[in-house]
């Protein structure tokens, strides 16, 4: 009887609320970029593999897209004309973002990052090009600086768990913008170079404390005592597994890709913030309902509202660029 | 020359910016009460001790009253005419609360206790009767349950800290209300009646993990694993002292009346939260400004909003009294 007038401890946050909020925010960007463009932004995806995630993924994204006022163009190709493809995306004017799903070469991993490399600058709306990703790890946040009018474009789903904590209020306002998880440990469960280990860098740099876990072991990523250092600084922790991690960690994050990986519940801190973003659930949902706080069982759909973000930033850089070249 | 670009790391927060915040919205509420009954709300001090620090505070307070539409009615009284002059207070309809200075027999704390209990629980705007004590204890929100419209008081320095944890967004909104620190360890260094214990207690029974440490020891407060008690209990930490518990804490709270006690800085987490009750100094300030994300050195500012905010409440209160008794 009593159980019903007692709130539920853990608040269970589901991703469409985080997109909806984002997807709204995309919007104004968007009514702004048209008053100068009004053309339709187009989003050019290739899907190279057999994998039905990835397509799942791009039928979501087409839908998204089309809610939203961006049209989404889907070329299916073969992986021996994939090249050839990006580079004609690269030089048609109709196009404003380029998206490749990977895996493609799933025996040739450099290949997929030659792939990454191909797609120009300008339309590299995942965020992934060499560029970017240096930005994002040297926590630089221009492409142009000192003029600081073309943003630097973020990997969609590290950065979509950015914006999901912020959602969270993990983030706090109260502080300067770029140290504003100062004060808060984070565990992250994969060091992909796709996720985990930009998801490490970004959330070093915004002053986080954060454990980097995957199969070879445990890193540090953080700026220092006093977030001293302008960027973060990894350290390997010979010999430490989640055992020793999770039990400080204000937040818990996982990502890693294999259906039986379960994060130990009884290792995780009471009223920790957990959050899922593998395609498999690596929380055991009732047990951690019982311990957390608050509880994201996915993120794919931030993802999805994210990459519209990256989209239309993209667009604006390129409005900056060509605004500079009149001067 | 690279510093004038990095942003502080501590942001400390005055008393001030917080009180301001909380007096807007004792005028909304003083508005709201003055369209049912006009007249200006009349406080009624009584002074009975010779401590100038006592004597500065009814100044401030006299202040803060004038400046935000309250009358504030000081009377300097011996202190064996105190008892007397309260009860004529309490029967006074013009007076709507009473405070009264402490301590006042410093030999005889009891006797202080007495005269606390002889302000009438309708106009104990400290929140200092056994009555609101005992609410606050059992987290009991209401006077009248299941009726609910009239708020229990609580008692104003702890309400003061409350307060400004909330705008520290130390609090998270995103979590149920009454849960709001779920995952969140407080230091607070003081047990006293007055402050320390009440201050421990509101901190557990809205979800954290709390250790009360004073020079007998250290107890931990907090409604359990999963938040599974309605209420906080409380456990002796037989063998624990400030080395255990500060580099465990996410928020130090420092309330110690003593000029020469310091909260050891090399033991506070990087990151962490201070903030200071103490008439005197507990951080030792360009140390903690080095290590801390937030640093809050006084919150007398912020305790005198809420001794306005709950003489607000004392009459909402009175009014829902009467509009019951009308019905």
């Amino acid at each position: 009887m009593a159980s019903t007038n007692v709130p539920k401890t853990c608040k269970v946050i589901l991703a469409d609320t985080i997109a909806k909020k984002l997807l709204g925010e995309v919007h104004e960007m968007l009514v702004k970029t048209q008053s100068e463009r009004p053309a339709k932004p187009t989003l050019a995806a290739f899907l190279a593999n057999d994998d039905p995630a990835a397509a799942q993924y791009a039928e979501w994204s087409k839908k998204t897209c089309e809610e939203n006022g961006f049209a989404f163009d889907l070329h299916r190709v073969d992986k021996e004309n994939l090249e050839e493809a990006i580079v004609a995306a690269n030089n048609d004017d109709a196009v404003d973002g380029i998206i490749v799903y990977y895996p493609i070469w799933t025996n040739n991993q450099q290949q997929d990052r030659y792939i990454q490399e191909t797609v120009a600058l300008s339309k590299d709306v995942e965020g992934l090009c060499h560029t970017h990703l240096f930005n994002m790890y040297h926590n630089a946040r221009f492409l142009d600086p000192p003029a600081n009018r073309k943003k630097s474009i973020l990997p969609c789903t590290p950065l979509a768990i950015v914006k999901a904590l912020e959602h969270l209020q993990i983030y706090n306002p109260i502080l300067a913008h770029g140290n504003r998880l100062f004060g808060k440990t984070v565990t992250v469960i994969n060091r992909s170079e796709v996720n985990g280990r930009p998801l490490a860098a970004l959330l070093a740099n915004d002053g986080a404390t954060v454990y980097s876990v995957d199969i070879t072991g445990v890193q540090l990523f953080s700026r220092g005592s006093g977030l001293k250092q302008p960027r973060h600084q990894v350290l390997d922790k010979e010999g430490w597994g989640l055992k020793d991690v999770l039990p400080l960690s204000d937040v818990v994050i996982g990502g890693v890709p294999v259906e039986s990986f379960k994060v130990p519940t009884d290792l995780i801190r009471d009223g920790a913030v957990c959050v899922n973003f593998s395609s498999y659930r690596n929380f055991d949902g009732p047990a951690v309902k019982e311990k957390a706080s608050i509880y994201v069982p996915s993120i794919g759909k931030v993802t999805i509202a994210v990459l519209l973000r990256n989209l239309v930033r993209l667009i604006h850089n390129r409005s900056a660029a060509e605004g500079v070249a009149k001067e």
